[in-house]
């Protein structure tokens, strides 16, 4: 069996022992990782490397680094590490991390507490609600159309991520979060109310840019609340002055 | 013929190749360019500098820039680059930086997705406006007087932005963001409803101050709307002691 | 007797005296410690190292760092100090800290001047009231039991921070602070009215994160109230499968 | 004669050629010197150091800056400038510094355009007022008691900040500045409405110490107000153990 700790060193920025504490230092500095809350994971073809708990996320070391076997974990009834670091206990998110790696092939999971993404549901318990919908925002395109489909969400499109209720234990969030999954097939997120929010991709790159357009999604419409302005909008499709002229001539030929 | 490849690179902090990666980084900290939205695109006489479509703009390179040339362009039915990274696409933004390089000569654009500005654009759409405007803030000095004029706006001056809709492909735009240029000609910036805000400047200097004292208004305008506090006032000049002492002198004389 | 100097010299980033100014440049960047306001102190068994009065907490060097010996200082009537800077005065915070570090036997405490923190007493002043109470947000659980209690609290516990008044001088804080402490057993924090906050843990990662964890309730709060969402909560606790099938399986035997 | 470039080319990082654009790229940071805004201005005896007209702040370099004496300035009918950057205008807040340096012997004068001035002085102007006043907030304790006094204000105490109407032109605030020092003698800083804010302080400590627990407090002050919450209060003094004690003693004796 080869050294387990050669699985978190690299010279490369880009190997996933160095580019999660890189991005979690990075998600502290925006308020999404406060207090060790939140978390992220990689996934390299069958390798999981994930964050323990309870550390700093802007001091992450690629040393503190677990690497777990999804296929080993999933031939078995326990997770199967081939790296655990010494001082740390494994996530409480490994298995919401695990369900968007093996129900969603997914490259990167990330799992934020961003104040946005908090508000974001406490306005939708006031009105019962269990699902965030928004359209006719422009960041919306930055949103996959969904699982196994090519191509981005329009501007015209409405974005839906579903709510789940928080659990007293993060890992009892899983069955919930799956069964959202299911519920909505093309989501790449799910918001767990009072607490925040998972999104992933189908790699680093997805995850992140999606992450970072949602949680811009929820601030604009935490402040579109505010000033008194619906999520959802019933905006006129613009017609370009080809389509104008196509439909002039149209009705000429009519 | 040649080699592409010198055309970005350069030792040169301020080479368009350079700079265009540096200001991106510094916009994404401002949260103008978050999820891979928005973009800056450089013009150094016929050579057009352009970021590629869904790059993650902190993590920008040299490398990653497109070069395009106008005058070939402009003689041409289709984009001419000169330089094209192998990984991306060209953005959909080009048509739009062309239209500010083109129809304004300006020699920098940048596109921001600035959560206050797309505010700005809803608190407008409920009153049914099509134009930002706002006077008697001291930052509306950071805007030159318009295209081909000297000076800059005073404090007294009010600061008009159209605002045009938004179209489900960002090229749609052009035709529109040119109409608003005709119809505000001297305007330095179009706001796209719900979506962000085109600046451009003579300049990099100036299209990324312009940038920054607009995204400031946006800020001060939104607060302002909170507060109750209307955006277009009348407020009398002050009369310095000079003023005050001619007019005393001009009654006596009277 | 030893060279005092040799108290702040360190190639270690963790010793006292190279981490006092590396939390306070963070806590400055987080506008916890704006214009010299705010405060930290680490104890290391006998030694206690304090952040002098008035300095500009982000450049702040080891060489400004105070050390008290705890136990000389509790043996006699004034503070005993193994080293002073010569050009400061030590923080009025001191016996505020000290009452962290012999009541709680803290390793860390924190004081910021966090607008959040200022602005949740002032809220809470307007009903009267004299303790921060949330529940039901899962940040919650960033919080320690309480003292000499092992685990956290859980997301539907209620965390409870006593507020105590401001006094004229910081000092005489110190009084009304080891009431709260003593009317709190439990509570890592004490909010000071129209001030900040303390905040101390059992090691330095401990008073950071839960510092950090109440600054982000803090403001989450502030949100809520601003949309009239309550702080305090009756969110019935979900059920997983497990405990859904268990209670249905005493059901059909019953 | 001796040559002018030395003025400005020193290793001390505390040289005011070197301080000027340090602390600019710290305010443009905070958003204080957006879009060339606002300014700072050392004063190291009879030199005086000026960062230039309409420099991006956060890109200024020591060879941007002026130095002008300040004795032969006064001796004159115009700035006597000691060195001049080949490519910039002088600072339009030339004479507002200089009224600081002269009327207080200020040793360090910032001008922000922070958008929480600006918002305080709209809110102020909604009543017809000419003056922000707070009390009971710690973070007044930041200010000196006054000119030529010495300690600091009280908790209890209130502050007072003067604020002047803008002018078209930067240079005619000058003799409303100046009009405000006259009327308000203790005062460390003038707003100037829809604007921002000058202050100043002894030395470069005291200015930007009081210039950032200003901004605070501008920013707790914009946030009460979106509260409901009053600026001004009549809190009672919290009477520690031995005022107490003495007041019964006292009544004892009656």
């Amino acid at each position: 069996m080869s050294d387990p700790e050669t699985l978190v060193r690299s010279d490369n920025p880009d190997h996933p022992a160095n580019l999660i504490p890189a991005l979690c230092a990075k998600f502290w500095t925006l308020g999404w990782v406060t207090g060790t809350g939140g978390g992220c994971s990689i996934r390299d073809n069958d390798h999981v490397y994930i964050a323990p708990s309870g550390v700093q996320k802007e001091l992450m070391k690629p040393d503190d680094i677990y690497v777990l076997s999804l296929s080993q974990t999933l031939a078995s009834a326990n997770r199967i590490y081939l790296r655990s670091p010494a001082a740390y206990k494994p996530s409480q998110c490994t298995p919401l991390f695990l369900a968007a790696f093996t129900k969603r092939r997914a490259g990167c999971c990330i799992h934020t507490h961003s104040h946005w993404a908090v508000l974001v549901t406490l306005i939708l318990e006031q009105c019962g609600s269990t699902v965030f919908e928004i359209n006719n925002i422009e960041q919306i395109k930055g949103f996959g159309r969904g699982f196994e489909k090519s191509g981005n969400l329009g501007y015209h499109d409405t974005l839906r991520i579903p709510v789940i209720e928080n659990t007293a234990h993060e890992e009892d969030l899983t069955e919930f979060l799956e069964e959202a999954m299911d519920q909505y097939p093309d989501t790449y997120a799910v918001l767990v109310r009072r607490h925040g929010v998972y999104v992933w991709g189908d790699n680093v790159h997805k995850a992140k840019t999606q992450c970072e357009s949602l949680d811009y999604l929820f601030q604009v419409a935490v402040e579109m609340k505010q000033l008194n302005i619906p999520w959802i909008s019933n905006i006129p499709k613009v017609k370009t002055r080809r389509e104008r002229e196509a439909e002039a001539a149209a009705q000429d030929t009519a």
